[in-house]
């Protein structure tokens, strides 16, 4: 079952996959405790508060979320439902459309803000050395870059 | 919104979190097209292969998936229907019941495994070096403790 990974990387993968999920299963619980929002709510949320004019396309939204656009807008008529956000089309393309942060999401997101970072601290962050955080960043941006280039290459005509 | 993690520790964290999601869409969607097998059914299928017996109690495996019951018994009702596993009552204890590799569920696991573990190694392993893996496996070793003794106080009545 596992003759091609060594031991040490069978159980790196197997500590790193098991833990994330329970890491992510948590964070989810917390989150909507504390909040009532999910992780998705609370990604978007960040997401468009840090954009310019705390706006997104929706392809962008998308794509930074890894969500596919049905699963994307099903996300977003939910958060527009609960005043979280509102959608626009875009100034420069009629058929596209955006998603606006309104004031009650980002109220939402101020107020959620620092118990998450709590969670985040107590659960991960703090337990790291400063050895472990500059090698957590670096393996898990190569990683980010490596997934980015490959859906970019897979979704480009092979024609070009 | 996040001045209570350094500018560092917040660039490890978003790091972790977004590749790690990007990576499990991708892994999610790479099983579906190899082997229709969900990541949920290929773990299931793995922890009884390895298991005593190739059968583990409902509670355990619950547990070590962290899935709640409701969600343990749709996912194994799931795969009971596509002959993957069996559903028993334990011989030791008759309220319970255990879920039952089965044959075809063994060899549903051996035809996906090399593939799955190339995804494994592509995406991620491959791109380690020695001492990344022996880094990552401290952090997500001490992660998982820390995550399963939070869950065992929380579960521990408040009297004993």
């Amino acid at each position: 079952m596992t003759e091609s990974l060594s031991p040490e990387r069978l159980a790196c993968w197997r500590a790193y996959i098991e833990s994330s999920q329970r890491l992510f299963t948590r964070l989810e619980e917390d989150l909507r405790a504390d909040s009532e929002l999910s992780f998705a709510d609370y990604h978007v949320l960040v997401l468009l508060s840090e954009a310019p004019g705390q706006r997104l396309r929706m392809g962008e939204l998308a794509s930074r979320l890894v969500f596919s656009p049905s699963r994307l807008t099903y996300q977003i008529s939910s958060m527009q439902k609960r005043g979280l956000v509102a959608k626009e089309s875009c100034p420069a393309d009629r058929r596209g459309s955006e998603a606006v942060l309104t004031a009650a999401g980002l109220l939402t997101l101020r107020e959620a803000a620092p118990h998450h970072v709590r969670f985040v601290r107590t659960n991960l962050m703090d337990d790291l050395d400063d050895a472990e955080v500059a090698c957590l960043t670096r393996v898990f941006e190569r990683l980010g870059r490596r997934l980015r280039a490959a859906r970019d290459a897979s979704s480009t005509p092979a024609d070009k």
